[in-house]
């Protein structure tokens, strides 16, 4: 079926069963999509007016490429390709809704199919979607997701469905909520734990805007081990603000340990359950009972709500008390995949006012198939860079950085039973697996809980260890106070292995690692390194292994690396704070720093072409700087470029700090720093953002050509 | 009592009752203070041989001035006087260690009346800390803390008894635990929530090491409300090392709001209950139950569980189950201040093998006029940078920028309803009450959650209102991940108002803000601006409250304002992204950010009188810089300097890199940064701190005689 014939029906389909709470100020017009042409703004339809955004959508389409056999061999959705906008879910019985359900899942397959992303955890919330946006009014009611993997069912409801096959793709949907692509995302999600704080200051506003609009906030797995999320529920229990939080539940237990043999049976009593607990009778029931027994004294009313949650936890799972004592009220387990009991809980909790935040438990399944195909996504995923280099062949998986670092960490730890690896972060790399299986009792996985992971790390350290803690560029913010006040400002020796460095392709800019080198390198007692290959790698393992007086870091970037000719005999400590020459010339300097450094050879080759001979340098270090290496090429050049994937206020803000004091700058030396732009560069194929970020050999031969005054050669460079 | 007189009972006093789990190969030399000479790292003991620290200490304190007179008045403490260690705590009667207990709380009472510190957090711990050390062996076993409050008994317990006088001062003691401080001190506390971490890390450390020390992390109620600890107890019951946690609550509850009114009383049923839980037979009844139940099936295990907690839940406090959910065995509540029930139960605690995290409930009192005093100490911490400012009297209380800014805040609230504040912090400062008490239902104070407070202020901005989010430089690194990607990534319109920026006074390297200029201004889409004086705040404030595109933060220190002229009749909004001239002469450019406008102002003065005349100018913006005021002063002056009291990567970083690529540092200006030395600047009165930075007036006109030529007058300067 064209694209085109989803719109056969058009607004007229409309109609709206229950628009109680929608705000009086609200215009059906609102609910077209797109309403406000924020969606214009990421450039998916360029050439559409305003008017006819739609048909303009529709158009660009047909323009994508391959888009006609995309679609070709796709099974029926009829009553999918109905729901433009989720307004029209409201007029479909249950038993439409479980028919759009099985749609919405063959459409997911088909895509996962084809584009092999990972939609498996949306796969386990397409009811759970339904249900919501059945018996809420997105986008007045606000719809939170707090991991982009489980919303690929939300935008296909929202308008974005013929646009999903464009997923993490240059110009294309974000793997993410977004609030710039749709109005349905009120809030950007990606670093897993934002979704109750984000929604609990929406509800907030609300009530003093005198507002009656519904915030949910659905919860993964994940989350329940991130600390932000317990001081927003200890918040929302406190300012028992109306709010419905989600917890999507596919592994059913808070307790990762007890995972295998914990998951609950949702049987009849347990839905029984959850409807009572729901029902408005039992709610005001409860109400009633609490006041009752406030008037009569404090004693009276802690026993009465002691026996209330004595009830439900007996009969409730693992955690459900949890939840209570941080002052959310607990509904569930609710069977995520049985609409019915879904409805009949959301209906009823829909129309609860005023009754403070409630937390619903819902059990999904992520089925097993589904579930290995999902190792092979994470493989796909963080091979992605591999694409970078050109000399790799597709066929075969590249060998990457992290490989590399896995390696080299098996030889350390085999000369060095001090040695532990503490891993924080969402998924966790596949090489590390090799790790954990040889030293299991070496390897701690805390999951998403990096300011844990690195205090964890320090105490490690302090009781004699040599932890090596391996953390996410972009999710090492989360700790950055840990790495301040409890490691660096305690010189402890902890060594940071900062992956995801950089610009991360189809992830764009949600876990893109950009500001580490400056955040780090600011710390006093800090040793900051990067290699700028894989042998590099492998010596900053050996020499981070050495260093025992203070912490020290280093970075490397997702995907493949480098080149393929590794040897693993073992890394060789690199003196701390040398840097080497790698080229040399008389007619600039160009100094890169870390992976970087691969770029600044290919400039040197483009530029020896047209007869200039440039010296290239590997800082190794920003912190300490080699500072007679930084000297040696402000003498012996007069322009010195420095280089870097990473924002301002890092490498070259150090570099340009010495020469300064140095004297280098007046006068002697031109110096040129390329970082980072100042902005966010949206998700693409790792190449396309390397380009787009102006970092390739090509810009920084083109920067060289330009201070050399030969601006029209630099010009047709970058043609 | 002389000092020297403490040390008359030399070691021969020692006697270990119960050193049953000491492991074999710590000497008993060990607990000689210091022992391992790192003490004099902090130059104590500057002239102490290694034989004879304690010798060396005594006569360091007879060097300093008032020691005799401060100790004249003091009442005699028998039994305190013999303990110049924990370990001569071993061989005292229960009887005794009440007389310790009145002995430490008249010795901490005698200190607050002498020194006007914050110690009434630490008088609620003395039983607790006497009870601490007579069942545990410190050094070898860890004791850590959350907070540097509570823990001045563990100090005068620990040999720095005789150093307390100097808390806080410079080259006196920490006012926090530190690990160069003394062996007692296994980890720096500051910023509260790092002590189960830390002692977690060190528990598997010891166990993969296997050694049989036992680790003990004492927490504060301040620390429940932060995401860390939940991080931490999660992953605490998932690894079930052997540790224990102490949640000293002097507050009891987890629920801020229910404060009041939720105090279990603590009567003969709790004390005999958690004696009961904590005894061996109980413990072992349970494990005994457990094992059995598991082998008989899931189901039954989980229904046994549920028995016992429900046994517990009922029985215990709001919380109790809370604990239990995240994996820690909770026993309690016990009373804190009765010597008897502490022992029993930590005896019990500290004999149990192998029964994995355990966490005990203690309940403590702080007093009322105790409560009452807190309050004045907080006010004179929050003042101490008065001393900064020669210009006023220490007799009034004097103005601070927190007053200027709460002023403008409720000017801006009047005009515009959608202000709102939210404040994350372990303490609040006192000016806000007054915005609380004016606009209670616009103020948030979300306590130690600085992550929840940024994304929670995220919400508030997309609901329509507009807030202010106000959390000390130190603690906004907490948060930075929040920052970065749920505010500034999606550019939503939140203020953060930094305060306690730059140096801190006797709070030292823990809760110095030296990094946030540098983190802040790397980001894309945040303005960054920084208030010279008292009425440049109350522009800045009416600057920020117009800016609803994009997020922006500026930053003021802590203490007293530049002047006291500020009138107050409302603040004019700057134009974005520009600075100002303040005044002009052609030698030299002083180019200064934030309060480090007013010493490059003190240094034009210094320059002025030597005949040379410079230009100073207010950046205002690091970001966006104003180019136009930046290439002005470049091309009418030959030297460029900038000052910040920030790190490095700040403000001159964005000069710098703006210069460079502009064309102005190639051999026309010569540029020099002044920032932030890089290296921790210890604790001590703002003016030696800032003196300690070379960040003064003095300092930078020094600077700049010295890019004159002038060396020698520069020397003199500094003389």
């Amino acid at each position: 079926m064209p694209a085109a014939a989803w719109y056969q029906f058009g607004i007229s389909a409309y109609f709206c069963r229950n628009s109680r709470v929608l705000h009086p100020k609200v215009e059906f017009s609102n609910f077209n999509f797109p309403a406000n042409g924020e969606f214009s703004r990421v450039s998916l339809c360029p050439n559409s007016a305003s008017s006819s955004i739609s048909k303009g959508c529709v158009s660009q389409i047909s323009s994508l490429p391959d888009v006609g056999d995309f679609f070709w061999e796709k099974v029926p959705t009829p009553i999918l390709d109905l729901v433009e906008n989720p307004i029209y879910l409201k007029n479909l019985s249950p038993k439409e809704l479980k028919q759009l359900a099985d749609e919405v899942r063959s459409e997911l397959s088909f895509l996962m199919s084809k584009t092999k992303k990972p939609l498996k955890a949306s796969l386990a919330a397409v009811e759970l979607t339904i249900a919501i946006h059945h018996v809420f009014h997105a986008p007045v009611d606000k719809i939170l997701w707090d991991a982009g993997e489980q919303t690929y069912a939300h935008k296909i409801l929202t308008g974005r469905r013929f646009l999903m096959h464009t997923l993490r793709q240059k110009n294309g949907l974000s793997g993410f909520t977004s609030r710039s692509e749709s109005e349905f995302d009120p809030f950007g999600a990606g670093h897993g734990c934002n979704s109750i704080s984000a929604g609990l200051g929406m509800a907030a506003a609300r009530d003093i805007k005198g507002k009656r609009d519904r915030v949910v906030a659905v919860l993964s797995n994940w989350t329940t081990m991130t600390g932000q999320v317990y001081e927003a529920m200890n918040n929302a229990g406190y300012l028992d603000s109306n709010m419905v939080v989600i917890l999507n539940d596919s592994r059913h237990t808070l307790h990762p340990k007890l995972e295998e043999n914990l998951k609950t049976p949702i049987n009849a009593l347990s839905s029984t359950l959850s409807k009572l607990q729901s029902s408005k009778t039992f709610r005001k029931f409860r109400e009633v009972a609490k006041g009752f027994t406030k008037k009569i004294g404090r004693g009276m009313h802690e026993w009465a709500a002691k026996v209330d949650e004595f009830v439900r936890g007996m009969i409730g799972p693992p955690g459900s008390t949890l939840f209570e004592e941080l002052g959310l009220y607990y509904i569930g387990p609710v069977d995520g995949h049985n609409i019915d009991d879904l409805l009949c809980v959301l209906n009823e909790v829909a129309s609860l006012d005023s009754m403070g935040p409630v937390l619903v438990h819902v059990i999904t399944k992520e089925d097993q198939d589904v579930e290995n195909s999902k190792k092979n996504v994470i493989l796909n995923e963080y091979n992605e860079g591999a694409s970078n280099s050109d000399s790799l062949s597709c066929s075969t998986r590249p060998r990457t950085y992290s490989d590399c670092f896995v390696d080299a960490m098996i030889v350390e730890a085999e000369k060095d039973k001090d040695i532990v690896i503490v891993h924080a972060g969402m998924e966790m790399e596949p090489p590390l697996q090799q790790f954990q299986d040889k030293f299991p009792d070496k390897f701690f996985d805390v999951g998403m809980a990096e300011q844990h992971a690195v205090t964890f790390s320090a105490g490690l350290s302090c009781g004699g260890l040599k932890p090596f803690c391996v953390i996410p560029s972009a999710f090492l913010q989360r700790a950055y106070d840990q790495v301040v006040h409890d490691v660096d400002r305690q010189r402890i020796p902890v060594r940071f292995v900062i992956t995801s460095a950089g610009l991360v392709g189809s992830d764009g800019p949600v876990h893109c690692g950009a500001f580490d080198i400056t955040f780090m390198s600011c710390l006093p007692n800090m040793i900051v390194m990067a290699p700028s290959d894989e042998d590099e790698l492998i010596h900053m393992v050996a020499t981070a292994s050495l260093i025992d007086d203070r912490p020290v870091c280093f970075r490397y970037p997702r995907g493949a690396i480098a080149s393929m000719n590794a040897s693993l005999s073992g890394g060789v400590p690199i003196e701390i704070g040398k840097g080497r020459i790698l080229k040399e010339g008389n007619d600039i300097a160009l100094l890169g720093y870390g992976s970087m450094v691969q770029n600044c050879l290919k400039a040197g080759s483009l530029l020896s072409k047209l007869g200039i001979e440039v010296t290239v340098a590997d800082a190794r270090f920003c912190k300490p700087l080699d500072i007679k290496l930084v000297r040696k090429l402000c003498e012996n050049h007069a322009f010195l470029i420095t280089v870097e994937e990473g924002s301002i206020g890092g490498f070259g803000s150090h570099v340009a700090q010495f020469i300064s004091l140095d004297g280098q700058l007046d006068g002697r030396t031109k110096w040129r720093p390329i970082v980072l732009p100042d902005n966010y560069i949206e998700h693409a194929s790792p190449k396309e953002q390397i380009a787009a970020a102006g970092l390739t050999g090509h810009h920084i031969a083109a920067t060289a050509l330009s201070l050399l005054g030969r601006t029209r050669e630099a010009l047709l460079l970058m043609c």
